[in-house]
């Protein structure tokens, strides 16, 4: 498994597999090297500044934010930052400080991902809160939120605070949007990656904007690297979306399937609803709008994906946002952490191949 | 029912229960109508920004929002703000806007202590989210507190983020730890008004210093009008704790023995238990520890509130608090806000006797 894949990997909260660099993966490791001084200044704020009298609260965060996470959020704040020449020579820990509050905006909308649903629970479905209960993991949240934004204030600028909040407020929007999309196979593609703008893209892009912000970049710099990020953050999901119906992936110590037992609208299910006969049709309404699901439809539902090439469609949408990313990078003189932006970005769509 | 008491029904959502004033109660009306046209904007600045392009958002705010309910917290930046000379002569409408974002930060808490657990739902208690779902309660709790920051960067203070970001933060550490104490008899007084200070006060004391600090008052007057907020929301929740348990008024509308079906430590169970003989404590032991509950239960839980004058030791607390909240008020100048802010506090005590 290479180390995007272990990214998303840590998404999903799976830390313990280990990532194995691959040929061609190295850009991530790379990146990381260019910026290693500020994320290990950036993993001592994240521990610094979730701590709480309220024991639980350290507790809890620590169980997702301190797992060991490769923290790829934070990574591109740091990255914009230095790549438009943050900090300057007499120093400055703004890309730090900012990379703990996109880090910490994550994690909060991650615990709140997790609560569940009493359809849900009564299909027994359990998910990383269970440990610590819903109310728990939404409270721990809520505070890692709100200590984002006492970070921002801490930092002083108005920019980042409205690039943020607006962010948050999208990225809310985004799951609000997906919960109501959710087991409705009349959703549009367009609604989808509005879906995926949302709750993915749209935190890249402010971690991204926010490093150029930082650097006192100009309006069409700034507005590159959003737009880099907002790219990236599409074509990342759009990966994700693919491998959860990627069975081989299962074997690399990937969970397979939570998409299809939840009943989200993903691009593969859409692709292959359309392009399915009558049968096909039926097998989707009922165990995707119906939720009447059993053992074996998991692997029935990943093979009409595969006959529809869905996966490789997917894919290949994934592949068009993440070429514009790298085209949004053209506006920056060549560094190595251009490079390895540019090469992310590759890689992204490639760790699925 | 009386004004200030129709105010905590409505806390708990029961918008059904008309208010109807009775001798004594009028501050609330008096002030209310001394801030008419800030609230009547402020109720249009609430609607106008809790809307989404994603539907579901704003019918489910309206559902909580737009119920009708009182709105203390914001009357509160409303009436602090006018008291202290804001808006000037040539106008302006920030108290407004914070008094909108106060709202959605309460609202925002509203929907998210709504989460329930899996173990209160085996035991069959549902509650207002119910209508929506857990997921949905927590999401739109995030955007109207993502929407809240979009609306103080707007206004530009970062006084008020400050003020604002730490009051949430205090609120969700008020909220976790009341989670960590629930079912737990060892839980201290001095605990108790931790959670109380941090679920409840916190938001009223960030109200109202952001009346003060909008009409750009000296350190002491702010941090004076703070404390003002401070203590009465301590009362506020003490007396709600005392109601919780007080049997006449079920036939007022307002639901009883939430607090002890969900085994939540208040200081009337914490008096009763501290004053009770064996079999009293092994009967809290067995229904607030252990969560073993008959219907009886609760009809015995107030018998021995009552007997132990646990109701009577817990308004004489939130009297105390109510007086210091008064006094409080003596560094500003005599004014008709002022006179009601002050009868707000005692009558917050004497609705409740």
């Amino acid at each position: 498994m290479g180390v995007v894949a272990s990214l998303a990997a840590t998404d999903r909260r799976s830390p313990g597999t280990a990532p194995v660099p691959a040929a061609g993966e190295d850009a991530l490791t790379t990146l990381l090297g260019l910026v290693q001084g500020d994320m290990a200044a950036c993993n001592r704020a994240i521990v610094a500044r979730m701590d709480s009298p309220v024991a639980l609260i350290p507790q809890l965060a620590a169980h997702i934010v301190a797992a060991g996470g490769k923290r790829l959020r934070p990574l591109l704040t740091l990255a914009t930052a230095r790549m438009c020449g943050y900090p300057p020579a007499a120093g400055g820990l703004r890309h730090v400080h900012l990379a703990t509050c996109v880090e910490f905006i994550h994690t909060a909308t991650l615990l709140h991902d997790d609560v569940v649903d009493e359809s849900l629970l009564r299909r027994g479905l359990a998910s990383a809160n269970a440990v610590f209960g819903n109310k728990a993991s939404v409270l721990v949240g809520d505070f890692l939120f709100a200590r984002a934004f006492q970070l921002m204030v801490e930092d002083g600028s108005l920019r980042v605070l409205e690039i943020l909040a607006g962010a948050a407020a999208t990225i809310a929007e985004g799951e609000v949007l997906q919960l109501a999309t959710q087991n409705d196979l009349s959703t549009s593609e367009d609604q989808y990656l509005d879906v995926v703008r949302g709750k993915t893209a749209a935190l890249f892009a402010a971690a991204c904007q926010v490093g150029a912000v930082v650097a006192a970049q100009p309006a069409p710099a700034e507005a590159a690297l959003a737009e880099y990020g907002m790219n990236l953050g599409i074509a990342f999901q759009l990966v994700d979306d693919a491998l959860d119906y990627a069975a081989d992936q299962a074997t690399l110590g990937k969970t397979v399937g939570d998409d299809f037992r939840e009943g989200k609208i993903t691009l593969p299910v859409l692709h292959a609803y359309t392009a399915g006969d009558a049968p096909e049709r039926a097998f989707w309404q009922r165990t995707i709008e119906a939720s009447e699901q059993t053992e074996a439809d998991l692997d029935e539902a990943m093979r009409l994906i595969a006959r529809h090439g869905a996966i490789r469609a997917t894919l290949a949408r994934a592949d068009g946002f993440a070429q514009a990313a790298k085209a949004n990078l053209a506006a920056f003189p060549d560094s190595p952490i251009r490079r390895c932006l540019a090469e992310i970005a590759d890689f992204t769509v490639s760790r699925a191949s």
